[in-house]
């Protein structure tokens, strides 16, 4: 029995999706005549309360065809220093749009209004870059899993309103916060111009990530899209994943949060681990006492018993629960922990 | 019963290719661990004779990687007017790498290496973008599907041999040229340094291209698949479905040649087609005879019966047969053809 | 006695050119302090009855600063294929702004509105990169100092005002046109939405070009110009010199006109000379009957004299005449071309 | 009797420097002929033991061009977070070489070996931006004009070696370190792969900074100052200048010096003065006690006695002593200060 704790991402599809994959509709969506990317769209379209939706191969992609439609080169975006797009899609924000980031010192990928509005560059001062867009993640990943509180999001919506700044969340694990704070899509649909969300994550699709926006956004999210190469043909095949997701998968996350919470629990008992950050979603992340027990070391006994788990650098440890993590799996290694 | 000849991408896959996707053994693939992609890759760089192969979500994108492994911000390619990476991959090579396009005049979308060493910029003339690679399409999309000369085009490599650029071939549609010329793979592996080829056009996959190189091309286009966006997950599902093409639907491609070749000789004899190009593979362009019947015309025409075929602009019309352009469809359309 | 006629761009100042530089009240222009610098702006936008100017260190900027502020990377332009942008420029056309180049094959570099109007993709076909602006120069450099006629430039107007093209002139030779067509800076302010001209070629001066627009393009293109590194610090005494050029060396470009025709009479009575184009400006290009004499030999002939001109590929040959040339040099010129 | 404390770079050429920019030998630099750009370039290059040197019109092109000699886009470069590259180059770092800052959190601008090599991105995981390039800036303009032990600097070039990192130093006011610190150039030289040096700021001339390298580096770099629109004509009244400041204007730096610590004394003995930094070099930066006086408050005191500093925003001022700044200036604004 192999325990892959490495990433959400790492799922495959039920039977249930399986079915439904096999007997989708498709067509060419580069045409956009592809009928269940087309239903896949309208769907995540209506759910959030958003004019229009795009389907990507993945959610480096939806982030970046984005950041590129809010910003020109040269200019600036603010996230904190965890975001994903700055540490995790590969140098993309200046690849691919020519900006640069300014990264905020939050707490657990989370950032405040006032952080933000004391980081936009003064628009006059041209030796500056210009300040254009505000990037925000949710759950954060490098965070923890941690959500924000949506009361704060609207405050930073009110200062990018107050200064002329576009707003885009980067929601790959927004399904999480949405069943871990009780809130819904459309919630954050009336706060952002554009949202990135991804089906192959908790909701255990094999590939795609949606952008949401408006008609005109999505209008030319179609350009940048072709010009990244996510043009796809036939990719009703993966839409049709993502709609038996959305109907199946969603509620099912509160599961994996419960499991992550039992995993941190039993991990503070543990008299070699420093430190753990508190779970409110499906990420654990840990530091090993290092006196005691190296990371490489704990990590190395964990792959003798086949249990998967990923260093962060300096110390920190990562698990991350999902659909194919089994209750066996899950008592499994519980013991496990409790053995050592 | 409706016939689309507008592309050969807008095929389904047949029941064999959908049982091998549905069984298919994925994994996540952002981490190399998808084995039905880490096979389909090792397969075609078997067949192709070289080291290595990567996975794409589209054309464009293994296009647009190739075109940035070769190439710095500033410099410029040599490829025909027509060739696709200029005109359809939506100014790509510029957003993507900086790079400007020297276009020849080609024949049918393919040039000679006189022609090739003569539009290289002088490498010391610094007001001049520097000259460093040469893309080749084959078979040529806009070039009517023709298929190049292989001593041409070991003419052209020595060309850039000598003046140290670099050699990508776009094989979209290789494929058919193999199949038309009776060549194999290793003889275009040992040409170029570069080579994309499509899964997704006459080999009737749902989605995909592979780009083939050294070891050292697909270690970095690694890092540029995943800039742009193109690292999928469990994209062993559609990888599963190149697998199966590469075994049954190659040899195939010469009905739809020989079909293309009939529509052909069916056009040349009504008397308001002006042109019909030579037809070497499943692409078919022709001209109106416009003071007879305009072109809209006759698209209308064939739209009544359910028949589409897509303009090129400037008077020319294109259709593309392919695998799920029957043998009742082809009857079909012949006979509508003879009635006009 | 040194002839130089390689370019208009090596001409050395005056002695009142001279004494207008050092006697320059100067300031720094980073800060928009420089008196001297902005007296050169505001002189060139009353003549051209624009809102505002910038002056840059080359016309290279001027013209990249254009291409930018008009452009969105992935976009195209629209030129004939002897522009300077295209070929002079170092590829900045694509390395500053992403931006490709669809040329035109014109006359003499200079193209029809119909030309223009056929060339601009559909905005609707996302395959093809959206067509965004028009860049015409006057005169045309590489074909030969041609002038353009004013009623095409604003046929060209209104095709870009139909389809909503931006329209960039580059001027680095305009004094040149107005001066031969008995033209008025005010005729081009009124046509074009940004107008680059040089003070280094024809005027004489050492240093400088002067970008002109409306004053939120001038606003922007002081951003673009600190990013590109042309932001300098007393550059007043380099403006004092373009000052002192407009006052001065604009009515005198006609004595380069006529020393050009005069050359030209010689060549085309030399046996040996296959074509002269024909000269409306300072420009004169010509071929030799290789035949006969290659080209080479003819160079070095005349640098056997001490006279320099430059080649421009494929036989053609080039020269410039300027303030430098003078009309000892001139004589001495003629003698030697009729004695060969 | 202005004082402009504003910047070093306000300050206007000397009779012996006008004289020497007067009587300048110049031709056209583009070809390479102009022998006082060459003479400034070769002076340059022996002085700092360095093969190679080019002419630019800015500082902020000298360093963009070096980060683009050293750069593929998506590459990240690592810098102190008050680097003048990051902050105050317009966002030129991604615009022009599609390249991510990593921010240090220094001491005054600088930073430790440990601390580089602790943000360099493990090459392998191309999630990341591959790391490639190290910049530092000495003297510190945002750091208050500190000087780095260069003990440290080549800690920090063993760290680049080992990693394979290349190696930049944004000279600007290095002058001003080598006098403070009583280094030679040479030992600059001999660490550095390029450095730009600036000669508009301590060295008084109205325009210009110079890249230093390799010839390799130099070669290449003359093709991207062309692209960015740095290359200049006559640029020899520029270099001229820059000639005579190196022999006369070097030493006297010393003064500069001397007259900012006596600043910076006066400025502790005021009670609503909360904080001077360290003065090491030509500029003080200061913090006002803003419950007694706003900083805006005490600007504008200053101001009516025109006498002119900057704000560096979050109560920061800062003001920069030059060789505009005369003695009789400086007894005058001491005793301004002693009076508040």
């Amino acid at each position: 029995m192999t325990i892959n704790l490495i990433s959400d991402t790492v799922t495959k599809p039920t039977a249930g999706m399986l079915d439904a994959m096999m007997s989708a509709q498709v067509g060419d969506d580069v045409f956009k005549n592809d009928p269940s990317v087309n239903a896949l769209e309208e769907k995540l379209a209506k759910m959030f309360g958003m004019e229009a939706a795009l389907f990507f191969p993945s959610g480096t992609m939806t982030n970046q065809t984005a950041i590129k439609l809010h910003t020109q080169p040269g200019e600036q975006l603010i996230c904190d220093k965890y975001a994903h797009v700055f540490n995790y899609e590969g140098g993309g924000v200046s690849f691919n749009s020519g900006v640069s980031c300014r990264l905020l010192d939050g707490h657990r990928g989370m950032v405040t209004a006032a952080q933000v509005e004391s980081a936009i560059n003064p628009p006059d001062f041209y030796h500056s870059p210009l300040t254009s867009l505000v990037c925000i993640e949710n759950t954060t990943n490098k965070g923890g899993g941690a959500c924000w509180d949506i009361e704060e999001l609207k405050k930073i919506k009110a200062v990018c309103e107050k200064h002329g700044l576009h707003y885009h969340l980067d929601g790959a694990r927004l399904w999480n916060a949405l069943v871990a704070q009780h809130e819904s899509p459309e919630q954050y649909g009336g706060l952002f111009e554009t949202i990135s969300v991804c089906l192959s994550k908790g909701l255990g699709c094999p590939v795609g990530s949606v952008l949401l926006g408006s008609k005109e956004h999505i209008y030319h999210a179609l350009r940048i899209r072709k010009i990244l190469g996510g043009g796809m043909r036939q990719s009703g095949f993966l839409a049709a994943a993502g709609i038996y997701a959305l109907d199946h998968h969603i509620d099912r996350l509160s599961e994996d949060h419960q499991k992550a919470a039992e995993i941190g629990e039993e991990l503070t008992k543990l008299s070699f681990i420093k430190k753990v950050e508190p779970i409110e979603t499906n990420i654990i992340i840990f530091e090993i006492e290092e006196d005691f027990m190296s990371s490489a070391h704990f990590n190395s006994k964990l792959q003798e018993k086949d249990i998967h788990i990923i260093s962060m650098g300096q110390g920190k440890l990562r698990m991350v629960t999902h659909m194919d993590y089994t209750n066996e799996m899950h008592d499994y290694f519980l013991e496990t922990l409790r053995r050592f």
